[in-house]
């Protein structure tokens, strides 16, 4: 069967065998099949969709088409949480830590920013000194040490998933549940991990809008790992505002310390974590007990909620910074951390209720300042971002602060001041009505 | 709009604007936009379709992407024949001659063979010297002074059109009804025809398998045409046999010389022309039509009978085929033409009708013969092919020859008589009752 008659039996809707998907996926690595082969066929994925036979045979054909890291000598289970991607969303700082105080072994490939969206590699490297790019077997050293290491995706970890997700980016070919789902499966499987949380965004900033769409993704990933022998729980939790009080990169570190050592006050104004912190020890509750280090969530939030108390948590994650390069002066003395020096306070112009934090409007404005990527070469500035002093259903009088923006401070970024009071005020609202504010974390799926 | 915004456009079902497929077009003759990029878009058309104003703008755009040809100094209107392709589908050779001695002019860009179809370009290369790549002034210079010039595509013309007929042909993207209309109509328009007739085939060896299907390109041809001010009339024939008694190109060659000079027997065994001839007076018919060279189509058919039998026809051929470097010896004494004296003649095992001669199977058997190619830099073998010497609907006796297959001469090509013998009969069958055999013209379209 050639190229093009695989793709057009893909695009007339028929089922592809298990030696079709791996022969295509081999023929691409090889260069055989070309990339504008390989494009046209994921635009007929896109239309037809893929079965879970076929979702089961491109995640193991992405898998293949690299390293397989055997983690060896960890004496704790391991887990892993994935994040669909959002703004705010810095969990995995706060969480890889806390569920290795809590005797579970985390081995992290994370990603970087995408879009809108902030990365996890992104957050880490805005501590000095932080190395994300890992060998294996340093990598390996790290989770069986400390219990966890968060590191970017290595290059021979599913080199297919790169390629594909490379021309899905330009080729309109994202949103689509079968790929979505070998991209991320791949990753986890071929990193080692035995069990996996999955926390699926829905709103406004995710990539899943509504939650018929995240409930399928849900169930995919969910049947895919079983057919391949991972564990998966999914929760669908909130992405219709940012998550925490920040977005950008030293600022998200910045307040994820302020978790880890409850402390409160390295930044200015009336600041809350409360959502961050809730989501991230539920979350953890479920790696506690998907990795059977407990036998309720009760109890697996219960030992959450003691060792991020008693600090042992912030010394995970103190030791997984310097067992990684970085310096660990910046989190000692978080003051040092590189923040902008160059402010932008927003106010309220009326009294009323805080209605609206377009998650996706804020992410973009963000990547405006400096803080994400347009292109992917694009240096990231860790010190610009937003800090948000009312999150949604907030009262607020006229004249008080809703948000503090860190503005780029070598002012090679053209936006204005009065630029980006415009585009804040383009993703809030302040009204007379409070609206509903969505439930944090709506729903656990398991099967 | 970036080239994956626009193709998520098209994607969603959303209508492209004519500023928009324009600047695709031309992106993608820049290199703007890759051919991972223009595949997937190709591939998103194939699904949500094209509308009238979108297959309009695609096909200006695809003129605009090269020259267009301003015939000058012709007194006679001038027509094209376009035909979507067939086996046995030799019309042109003698419908051009046959036009101009009508008093039309037919500045006629044809194709090679392309998958089991043959090619009008690939048999008049048949006649040695035959030169089927002239410049513009020379082309012009025929059609004016013969009344018909018969070539290949210039590389000037429609380049848009060859990049993107290479990317769907291993893309799976062929079948796509807008794709088809800017495909023919953007070199027809580009050629300098003022009307064109369209042959659509149509059934088993056609690349329109049904009528419906033939009937949506016809309307889809007609109205595109109607926008851009080319008057088109689009004819349904069968092509559920091959056409005519030959399929291979010095044989095709020598069928037409028959037909144009009026004489039988170059050829060995019971042969007919009938539906060949027949198929080219009608087509003539309506190209002597909308030239308005006659008003009605009994008289113009009147008038293209004449001008067949008089021996114009054949005047206007020798006149081409000189004019183009053609060695006229070759003509003039067909028994020169090259066709391989190594022969195979197949005869029925029993008595019967003969009820089926799948078209399509036989084109690909001509291409395993190296009558065809099988990849782009394929030699073509001009002396092997296929003489019918029974067509659908004829009675046969046992042991009474069907077929004679001329093989190829130097032996290199590593088919056995029995598997020439086995193909042949995979694709025709003998058997007991008359099967109904389909029309020759079922249906002419003009809006």
């Amino acid at each position: 069967m050639t190229p093009a008659q695989l793709i057009q039996k893909k695009r007339d809707g028929k089922k592809l065998s298990n030696a079709e998907i791996h022969h295509f996926i081999q023929g691409m690595m090889k260069g055989e099949i070309a990339d504008y082969q390989v494009s046209a066929f994921l635009m007929a994925v896109f239309f037809r969709q893929m079965d879970l036979e076929e979702t089961v045979a491109l995640t193991e054909a992405m898998v293949e088409s690299g390293e397989r890291y055997d983690l060896k000598g960890i004496d704790h289970p391991t887990s892993d949480k994935h994040s669909t991607g959002g703004v705010g969303d810095k969990v995995s700082l706060i969480l890889g830590p806390l569920a290795a105080a809590c005797g579970v072994s985390v081995p992290m490939m994370a990603g970087r920013g995408l879009g809108h969206t902030g990365g996890t590699v992104d957050k880490l490297e805005s501590i000095p000194g932080y190395n994300t790019q890992l060998s294996a077997a340093k990598f390996n050293e790290i989770v069986k040490d400390v219990g966890c290491s968060i590191v970017g995706q290595s290059q021979n970890i599913a080199p297919a998933d790169k390629k594909l997700y490379a021309l899905r980016d330009v080729t309109g070919t994202i949103e689509c549940i079968p790929l979505i789902t070998g991209s991320i499966l791949s990753k986890k499987i071929a990193e080692g991990t035995r069990t996996l949380i999955m926390d699926i965004k829905v709103g406004t900033g995710a990539f899943m809008k509504s939650k018929p769409q995240a409930r399928e993704l849900a169930k995919t990933l969910i049947q895919v790992g079983k057919k391949m022998g991972l564990p998966i729980r999914c929760l669908l939790t909130d992405m219709s505002q940012p998550l925490g009080y920040s977005a950008g990169n030293s600022l998200e570190v910045l307040e994820c310390i302020e978790i880890l050592k409850n402390k409160k006050g390295l930044l200015p104004g009336e600041l809350s974590s409360t959502d961050l912190k809730e989501i991230t020890l539920q979350l953890c509750a479920q790696m506690i007990q998907i990795a059977k280090v407990r036998k309720t969530l009760p109890e697996a939030k219960k030992l959450a909620i003691a060792k991020l108390a008693d600090g042992s948590a912030w010394e995970k994650f103190r030791q997984m910074v310097v067992a990684q390069g970085g310096n660990v002066d910046f989190i000692d003395h978080p003051e040092k951390m590189p923040v902008s020096k160059k402010t932008l306070v927003i106010k309220s112009p009326k009294k009323g209720i805080v209605n609206e934090l377009h998650p996706e409007k804020l992410g973009w404005l963000v990547v405006e300042l400096g803080g994400g990527r347009k292109t992917m070469t694009d240096p990231i500035d860790p010190g610009v971002g937003i800090l948000f002093h009312k999150k949604l259903g907030a009262s607020i009088k006229a004249g008080e602060p809703i948000a503090t923006v860190y503005l780029p401070e070598n002012g090679k970024n053209s936006i204005t001041s009065a630029q980006v009071e415009e585009r804040f005020w383009d993703a809030a609202l302040v009204s007379g009505t409070r609206k509903p504010v969505p439930k944090l974390v709506s729903e656990t799926l398991d099967r």
